[in-house]
C-alpha cells in the first residue's frame, strides 16, 4: 500500500466507465471503515531467456514524513474493472507507458494479501482501511521510468530485495511480500 | 452467487467486530454501484484417504422465480475480516456447525472469479453488483445439513457435477467454476 | 505424450553435459518399466495485452496407424537439465526457434499430470511407461513453424480445443489437459 | 533429500506392483548417472481451526557423519505409483501409521524442487542424483512418531523454522524449501 491519497485520483480520473455521482469524501470515509477494498500487487521482475527472475523492481518513494521507502506497485481495483486491466492500469501508472508488461494468464495469484487497519492479524497493515490484494509477479521486457510520484525505480537482485537493508526501507508488509514473491519464483535468498 | 438478498443480514447480524453504524439502504446501494465487492467461493468436497476427490456438495434452492437451482457456498468477506475466517462463516452458515470444513492452509485461491454485473465480460455475473471471489476447494469431514433458505445439499460425482444435466442447474457461471474446481483437483471429466 | 519414439534421439543427439555412455536399448527398455519417468507439457498459447489467452497451438500429428491427432507440445526432461530449460528446448523443437516462449517466472505448474501405462488410474495414458509430467502453459510471441514430425501448427480458440470435435482428436489425456489449462487460465468453455 | 540409502529399501520391500526383477545395483548407479528421479518432499504442518499453520515438523536425524541434521520428509515415487500415495507412503514411513495427513485435493505443488548433484545450479542439491521434486504442505492431525532413522520428531513454529538457527540445521536446500512452504501459507517470518 502507498502512502499517498490513491483513492480519489482513481475515480475522479481513471473511472473506467465514465460514470458520474461517485461517492462524496464522506462517504469514501464510511465506506472504507465499512467494508474490505480490491487491490492489486504487481511485483515487476526482469527474467532471463528460460524465465528465470534476475531483478525485481521497486519504487523509492518519500513518506509523508521525510523518510525513503521502497514499495511495489499497488493500487485499487475499480467497479467494472478487470483484475488484468487493472494490474496493467498501476503498472503503467507507476512504470510508465512502454513497461510491456506480461500480466499472467492465469488469474490466480501467487498469494492474498490481507492488509488490516489493526497491525498484526496479517503480516499486512494499512492504518487507512481493509484491503485485501492479489498479488501477481509481472515479467516487463520494455523501458520502465518511475511516474509522479516515485522518486526513483531501482531493479534489484532478489537477493538484494530480500536483504535486511532493502526489508528495513518497505513498510506495511511489503517486504514479507518481495520474500513470498520469491519464494514462488524460486529465488528465496 | 446466491439469488437471495444476502449482503443486509450479514452487517446487520454478524458483523465480527460488533460494530454498530453500519451503511444505511441507500448507502449500500451506492456503493455496490460504485466499488467490487470481496467474496468467498467455497467448493465444499468429500475426499478419500488419499486426499482424491470422491464427491461435490452442490446446494439446492429455490430462485425468487420458483425454478429450483444449485449453488456453491458464497458469501461476502466482512471488514476487518481474515479471508479464512469468511470461508468457515459461509460454510458453516450453509452446511451447518458441524461440518468439520478443512480450510486450506494457503490462501492461495485456484482462480479468482469476477463477477460483473454485465454478462459476456468473464463466465461469472451478477446482477446485483460486481463481485471479485476468491475461490477455494474445501474438503468437509463431518456431518452437513443444508440451512436456512437451502431446500437440499446433494453431493455428487465429478462427472455429475460437470454433466450437461447439472450444469444446467446452476447460475451466474458457478457451473463454470465448479468445472473449473474438478480440473484443479484433476477431476475434469 | 507424443506416438514417436521420443526416447533415444533426446539422449543421443541432445544431451546438454555431453555424456557418453547412455544406457543400451536394453536397459532403456528396463527404466522404462522400473522407474517414473519426467516429461514438462507445454500448452502453447496466444495472448492479448492484458494477458487474456486468445488462442491455444496444437500440433497435428499423424499416428503410426495413419489417423490424424492433435497435440501438446511434450517432452522428458533430461539429466542435469532445469525443468525450464526443457520446456525451453521442447518448444523450439516442436513450434521452432524463433517462437519466442515466455516461459514461466515460477517453477509451480498448473497440475501434474501421472501418465500411467494402465489406463484408468488417471485421465492420463502412456502406453509406453509411466510418466510424470509438470504441465506449465506457455504464451508465444514469435512465429510458430510445426517442425520435423508434425503435420501442422493450428491456433485455435479456447472454445474450440474444449469442442467435441477437437477433443475427440486429442489422445492420451492430452483432451483433459488442455481443458485444465483453460480452466487454469479461466477460460474454460 | 535423506542421507540415507533410500533407494533399494524402497524397491525390495515396498514396490506397489510386487514386481520382482528389479534394476541390479549397477544399474542403479547407471540410472542415477543418467536420468531425473521423481520425488516427492511434503512439510508436515499442524493447523488450527481456520486452516492457519501453527507448527511445522522436522525430523531430526544424524548425518553418516554424526552431525545432527533436521529434515522434512521426502522420498521417491515408484513405478506405476501415484503421487498421492508416495505421499501417504513417506508420511506413514516417517510420522508412523497414525499421522492422518491430509493429502491436498490438488496435484498442484507449491513449488518443484530441483536437487542437482552440481551445486549452485538451483538451491537445492542432492550429492548423489538429480530429483525432481514436488513439494507439498501437508496438515497432519494425529499422532506423530518418529520411525527407523528419525532421532525425533520437533513441531516449531513457522518463525522457528525461519530462524538462523534452525535453518543451519538444514542440508541440501531444506531450509529454503521449508520457507518457501512458509511463504505458500503466508507464514513467512
Amino acid at each position: 500500500m502507498t502512502d499517498t491519497a490513491e483513492f480519489p485520483p482513481d475515480d475522479e480520473h481513471e473511472h473506467p466507465t465514465g460514470q458520474t455521482g461517485w461517492l462524496s469524501p464522506e462517504e469514501i470515509a464510511a465506506v472504507r471503515a465499512q467494508l474490505p477494498l480490491v487491490y492489486v500487487d504487481a511485483v515487476p521482475v526482469r527474467v532471463d531467456d528460460s524465465g528465470d527472475v534476475v531483478s525485481v523492481g521497486l519504487l523509492l518513494r518519500a513518506s509523508p514524513l521525510g523518510s525513503m521507502t521502497r514499495a511495489l506497485v499497488t493500487g485499487r481495483v475499480l467497479y467494472h474493472e478487470r483484475v488484468r486491466d487493472a494490474l496493467l492500469r498501476h503498472i503503467e501508472k507507476d512504470l510508465g507507458p512502454v513497461a510491456l508488461p506480461q500480466v499472467p494468464a492465469s488469474p490466480q495469484p501467487f498469494t492474498v494479501a490481507e492488509y488490516f487497519p489493526t497491525p498484526g492479524i496479517t503480516p499486512f497493515h494499512d492504518p487507512r482501511q481493509h484491503a485485501i490484494s492479489l498479488a501477481y509477479v509481472v515479467p516487463v521486457n520494455g523501458d520502465c521510468r518511475p511516474q509522479q510520484n516515485a522518486l526513483d525505480l531501482a531493479w534489484l537482485t532478489p537477493e538484494e530485495v530480500c536483504s535486511d537493508t532493502v526489508q528495513a526501507e518497505m513498510v506495511n508488509g511489503q517486504g514479507a511480500l518481495v520474500r513470498q514473491a520469491m519464494a514462488y519464483v524460486g529465488r528465496l535468498d
